[in-house]
């Protein structure tokens, strides 16, 4: 214990000099990697409060870096959601979200416009190497694919894995408890070019996480920044996991799949470490958005939160997420808001990279607080989109609901609330207890806000629905 | 970094110097100390996932401690559980558990029988100090208190904090809104005497914290081992916060009390550091039952799990759980089922003393796993009591449900399941897909399981119905 507690002083003290001007604060550093796992539920991680699912390494990022608990994404589905993180912009603003077409699916023409610019785009501006691995889903036509979005490189499945079921397939939802690598015939993608189809699902979770550590080496060897975006495929449904990681959880399949990303996460930040990148490297954790719950327990837990996937209730929307730099974030936990909008500023802000010019941006700097000069985020709302509407708007602690539609199965039709439902995320983090009756003044400044941004909004062609 | 690494390393090899028998281990530690929350949830600490509310300290204690995430008390309510701590027993055994009054009330007859043995009994026969602070809940007649039962001191209030309500308080539940001391005229006791009533509710957690600092520094000088049972009458509705707690949390006056709670945590932690006594003190921190959800949001959560206290639903009866005590206990997150039946043969097996003889018991020692000999703890079975009777039966990852209640209002009768109910609680931790009929053989085992437990029992005089 004593030792420990020198090491703590012996950091305060450095801080304080720092803080004091009398030692130079670190570059900033220059490499990016972001991390993206698809449907992980807020209660998915051990340092999130699963009981059964073992993440040691993003519990131990955790504890070296920033968990932050109040963090969205910007859609409740897929496709506008990683839009939305790669361009810091609501997903209206470029078309890439719809209530007809919730995801561009492999009969779609359209996906992310060559208009916009994306987090790999804006750091070529500063030279930087740039490396897409895993799942896409911003439309796999070659205009839109990674390669035409300011990426170098590609290799992953450019949209789901439950797409391209083959017809012979189990049908229904059933199919989905029996991964057979033949039952989907997604395609496995290097640049533009398919290399293996069906994509042995099995082992991708590993390989993507090979090519990473490849790229991490390269671009260390050739001295490049780097930003690297790896998008896992999982633990979205059907659920497949290398001999490795099979029957190895208490938490059954769905354990497996997470303790091989939390495998992946750890052989990742290992890998920084050996190559002596960790201070230089800012690592981001999240997901695109809450778990799959009408899969059962091929489905992910959104702990205390309500409800999940496909809805705006904040199971859905609020991701656990973690931010790690060893030689930039402050380790802590952060109970402000945060969102996959603001990372396109916050890595600008860290990479000293200008922001693209001539366009709405929706997101915000977080930078002062990964180093922990406020405690304060820059972030004090969130419109929660679902397709092209404003479901549900966040000021500060408070929360209403306008319309509201589950994930479970059975509810098809959206809910109209009128007046809005109103929670308070501090008081009742669950949204169990409306409290609309009491604060009437709140729904009504909510509801005006939600105007004032629908107001400037001009909505993008839209994407999803183009065939 | 490099430096946490060299402690980690050291650690390390002292640890296998230790295990190779070329170092002695240290010493059993001579004291223990229980701290008990009241209706405290298991998603109300931030180690267990709650977004809002902050628990440092705890958080520390659970990082350099055993975070368990399988631990269950053996009842959903209060006084049955609290006999079950204090003596290893299912309340049955001793008359502490009844569906028709399911607690003791100011005006019962009854207690803690005399034939029973507590820890503190047990630990007297070792020559230890012992005190009980806070909730005892185990009978208010001077046969029953604390100071008849093997503890040398009491300083407390002697059932819950919302009893002896006065009449001209506002009625029903409105009443617990607005706590106000004079609307409860619960008695504060020091050993048999009514010392303050009522009681000044604001200070009662900084109290019983002061007093527990105070025995802990006593005993230090008189060279005594020393057991202190520290019941916090809070977060139990009405919640009361000192002046210095209001108003901190985002989480609202719940979040006030739960926060008091960590610093009080932290400064028990704190005062056993600074006098040297942290390696030779075993401290334990769990809760009564699940969080009183009727309560909205003056009541806490039970996270990803169902329901809450009252019912034996898993939010009802598995707490947050931390064994602490950095001369033993080997850090880290233990998974394994663990019980407060077990802390009577845990403690007499840490502190070396005889168990009490010609009586059943129902608890496991668990000092193996503490010391982090084996990953596997000796309990692997729970049985789920409602009152009298066996509600659910726990055997490894599977319980079955044989009646279930919930605790929520409007629902009064218990719904008997015939089949039983089944779930997987590795796969399932929320208890939401009956598995039943994929495993009629597995709900077979579990109801043999229930009758030959139920055969062995011999229940005890109804003590709560007693007037």
């Amino acid at each position: 214990m004593k030792k420990k507690r020198y090491v703590n002083l012996t950091l305060f003290v450095l801080n304080c000099l720092v803080l004091a001007g009398l030692l130079p604060a670190q570059d900033s550093p220059k490499n990016v990697i972001v991390i993206f796992a698809d449907d992980l539920g807020y209660g998915d991680l051990a340092c999130f409060g699963h009981p059964a699912i073992a993440t040691p390494h993003l519990d131990q990022m955790a504890l070296d870096g920033q968990k932050w608990t109040s963090f969205y994404v910007a859609a409740c589905v897929c496709t506008p959601s990683r839009a939305a993180l790669q361009t810091g912009r609501y997903p209206i603003r470029n078309g890439m979200c719809s209530s007809r077409r919730r995801v561009l699916f492999p009969d779609s023409k359209g996906g992310l416009p060559q208009a916009e610019i994306t987090i790999a785009k804006m750091l070529k501006t500063r030279g930087y190497a740039t490396h897409a691995i895993g799942k896409w889903h911003l439309g796999h036509l070659p205009e839109y694919l990674p390669t035409s979005h300011g990426y170098d490189s590609y290799f992953g499945i450019p949209y789901s894995n439950d797409m391209d079921a083959i017809r012979n397939a189990p049908k229904g939802k059933a199919k989905f408890w029996e991964p057979r690598i033949e039952y989907w015939n997604v395609p496995l993608m290097r640049d533009e070019k398919i290399i293996e189809r069906p994509a042995n699902q099995h082992t991708i979770t590993r390989r993507f996480t090979e090519e990473a550590v490849k790229l991490i080496q390269v671009n260390k060897k050739e001295k490049k920044p780097f930003f690297i975006y790896l998008a896992h495929n999982l633990p979205h449904v059907p659920l497949f996991v290398s001999n490795e990681f099979t029957d190895r959880s208490r938490a059954g399949l769905y354990g497996d799949v997470i303790e091989e990303i939390d495998w992946s996460v750890g052989t990742i930040l290992k890998t920084l470490r050996e190559e002596n990148l960790a201070d230089d490297t800012l690592v981001i954790f999240t997901s695109d958005n809450g778990p799959w719950l009408t899969f059962n327990t091929h489905g992910g837990s959104a702990g205390l939160l309500r409800d999940g996937k496909g809805s705006t209730w904040e199971g859905g929307m609020r991701e656990p997420t973690i931010f790690w730099c060893p030689g930039l974030v402050k380790p802590g936990i952060v109970r402000e808001m945060g969102s996959t909008l603001d990372l396109m500023p916050t890595i600008a802000s860290v990479t000293d990279t200008k922001l693209p010019q001539n366009r709405e941006l929706d997101g915000f700097d977080l930078k002062p607080v990964l180093l922990g000069q406020t405690g304060k985020s820059p972030r004090d709302e969130m419109f929660y989109y679902h397709g092209e509407e404003v479901f549900a708007v966040r000021k500060g602690e408070f929360k209403a609901h306008f319309k509201t539609k589950t994930s479970y199965v059975g509810q098809n039709e959206a809910v109209v609330h009128d007046p809005p439902l109103l929670f308070h995320l501090g008081h009742d983090p669950s949204e169990k207890h409306d409290i609309s009756q009491q604060h009437p003044e709140v729904t009504s400044r909510l509801a005006a806000l939600k105007k004032t941004h629908e107001a400037g909004i001009s909505p993008g062609e839209n994407q999803l629905i183009k065939r």
